[in-house]
């Protein structure tokens, strides 16, 4: 067990955290868990540890297999005691009175002692979930507790997905040199996670670097860039602290658009434009996701590859069959976050998914909130997957162009990714650093 | 499910593994799983997928959740059928037949039809390993007949190997040159693990760079390499096809070995060729660890900080106040070959680890035998969680000259690690390439 980042400034944060916490939890004591690194085939090979969110929001630091106990107002943090050989292997390590000046929690244990300590508290709320056949009351009312605390950011929270977004916005820019005709794609990839690893950070995401955008979540990293393509790059970094930006920007290898590329690229920037530009407190974050429907379905039509009202098409979802996901999702301690909550997290109460195509994948549909933070991230794609289907093309045999899709082959996907806080006034683009201007990618 | 890295010219390979585990199991049939990424906190973000090495040993590609079969003398591989949604969020997904054509087994076919698949067969070995307790005869036969196939590596896996080894020489060329005064340690990671991603390689196990070599597990990368300084960097590439490379350097940050450094470093470098130079087939390991030893210890007694007769010292494992692990272990699809097996995989039948502190950690003595691979890894260490332990010191006090560590306070600590092929003649060294002559390191 060890950590090398500690924010000492962060502590009066965490004990504000806990102590909102404690307040919303009435009484019912909370157990939240840090986890451990998996095993890459055998145990000594491990993953690199990423503590549970939930855990890093309320101690601020990864201790690997630690406990928080919240109970009588009081927070108790549990961490296994030294192995004989620790010191050998890991070099000295941090005392429980180190770790807890550093936690700011009132007291520190070792595990051995938790079960004991368990036992004399009432029903516990458990993180991580438990299965949902076996969630207890208490259970629930943790959930509900996070949720209320962790969806609109404190001002710490704040800083650090700006200083996300400070790496992310140089591994844009490395992204965007090393894009040229004939690098490989790993090459990129391998540009854009340097700046990332420089930091000390981490990937907040498996990267997405390809010349295939319309394979939405392609992780191969195979093969060359050639002149005429775009490089998509879905690339994100993760903070020291645990905290994610998620950027997507989408380049010309050759530094020139096609006409047909320019057209969606465009149109694609405009979508996520008027998107953000509906961020504000009170606005319900499904009407940002149909903002960027509309101006696509408007320019889907202008461009000839719909035909009718655009109310219309956004309503029956023949915008879906170009831009078949969401437009985006909370971004906090995970890139979707407190998504391991499922749709509690992403939808109020009484919201729930739409079974349509393309919206069924909104992850998000909450009304908005100073403290908010999220992505706004429209695309276009020709999907070979979607429109060679006859069960999601059927309905719009009436609307869908398929003369003009030939026009449209060197685009494949588009997607503009930015993450976007909202404030009290309106909104702030944390990512604005990294551009996305037309003007700026021909270089 | 996808795959991108295939190699055709494998499927006889892959073939005659998969025969000659049948043979070796006499009937007995065989269910080796590829396991499924772990998640990061919450189920769509994932950990880049490595299947399990045993399937990757028999199949030869990293498909999620995929089953091998072995009975009757018959391949059939159980793949996870497609999901309605794949295609879009995945692109076009390999059929049954094409993944048939590239791992060559008789017939691929979907999960659901692996239970009633094997309720036909008698009892099987099944990969991963099960707990203990619950191991059957035939898991105890599988384990012994994996053992038999993959301590020695076939002429392709030591293709593999090899290219693994090409990608980690780039990567400590990398590296010596990032590490100049005043450059973060994260910086040096950095440059060292860009050609391995530019590769689309990964690291085989999480990188150590740290310029507090004795702190054998580092994995910390705050602070800046100062002048001065011994950067240690124990880096290694997995290929693409997750076969692993595992070598460690240390460099003086400002290129110039100090007194005592030069001393301790050209000791590690004898001891690390005298060990590479017993390496042959029938030779035993725990005596190539002993040769290491024997001259570390001649080296500590000739620098002044150890007394006594060399044989009695390793006798005694005095030599291990400085040099507390081993010298090395098994090296192929995992760091430390077949590892989850625990020590059957290092340990020969009727051998088993020392109790003696620096023998006990080494985790390999068996026969060396032509187409195994090896580390060899000597190092020196002044770790303050020895040297201040009266445990560990207690019976070296009359052997132990304190008075001599001053004169080395700027070591901290050094290994040199390649990987080491036994031949029919000898051996080779893998990572040859790779510069450790002093002369070199001075540049």
């Amino acid at each position: 067990m060890y950590f090398h980042h500690v924010y000492p400034a962060a502590v009066p944060v965490l004990k504000q955290r806990r102590s909102r916490l404690q307040h919303a939890l009435l009484g019912t004591p909370a157990v939240v868990s840090a986890g451990a690194p998996p095993s890459r085939n055998y145990p000594a090979n491990l993953y690199e540890f990423r503590a549970t969110s939930h855990f890093l929001y309320l101690v601020g630091i990864p201790l690997v297999d630690a406990v928080l106990v919240l109970a009588d107002g009081r927070a108790e943090l549990f961490v296994p005691p030294m192995a004989p050989d620790d010191p050998l292997w890991h070099g000295e390590q941090p005392g429980l009175d180190e770790i807890q000046a550093v936690t700011g929690v009132d007291r520190v244990r070792v595990l051995p002692e938790l079960p004991a300590h368990v036992a004399t508290l009432g029903p516990a709320g458990r993180l991580p979930l438990v299965a949902a056949a076996q969630r207890t009351p208490a259970d629930e009312q943790l959930i509900e507790a996070i949720l209320a605390l962790r969806l609109c950011h404190d001002d710490f929270a704040v800083h650090e997905l700006r200083r996300a977004a400070a790496v992310t916005v140089r591994a844009h820019a490395a992204g965007h040199q090393a894009a040229r005709s004939g690098a490989s794609v790993a090459s990129v990839r391998a540009a854009m996670e340097q700046p990332i690893l420089e930091a000390d950070f981490t990937t907040a995401y498996s990267s997405i670097v390809t010349v295939r955008g319309e394979v939405l979540h392609n992780f191969a990293r195979s093969g060359c860039c050639q002149a005429g393509e775009l490089l998509l790059a879905d690339v994100g970094a993760e903070s020291d602290s645990g905290w994610a930006s998620d950027v997507t920007r989408t380049w010309p290898v050759s530094g020139q658009l096609s006409p047909s590329q320019r057209a969606m690229y465009e149109l694609v920037l405009a979508a996520q434009k008027a998107a953000i530009a509906t961020v504000r407190p009170g606005i319900r974050y499904r009407d940002v996701h149909r903002t960027a429907c509309r101006v696509l379905a408007a320019g889907l039509r202008d461009e000839g590859l719909l035909t009718g009202e655009v109310d219309s098409l956004v309503e029956r979802g023949a915008h879906a069959l170009f831009f078949p996901h969401g437009v985006g999702h909370l971004l906090g301690l995970d890139v979707h976050d407190m998504e391991d909550f499922g749709d509690r997290a992403g939808y109020a109460p009484g919201r729930s998914r739409s079974s349509q195509f393309g919206l069924c994948y909104l992850r998000l549909d909450r009304d908005l909130a100073p403290g908010m933070a999220v992505t706004i991230e429209p695309g276009l794609y020709f999907v070979p997957a979607i429109l060679n289907s006859e069960a999601l093309t059927a309905p719009f045999r009436d609307v869908l162009r398929r003369d003009a899709l030939p026009r449209f082959a060197d685009v494949r996907g588009i997607r503009i990714e930015d993450d976007v806080l909202v404030t009290a006034s309106g909104h702030e683009v944390l990512t604005a650093a990294i551009p996305k201007e037309v003007a700026d990618i021909h270089r």
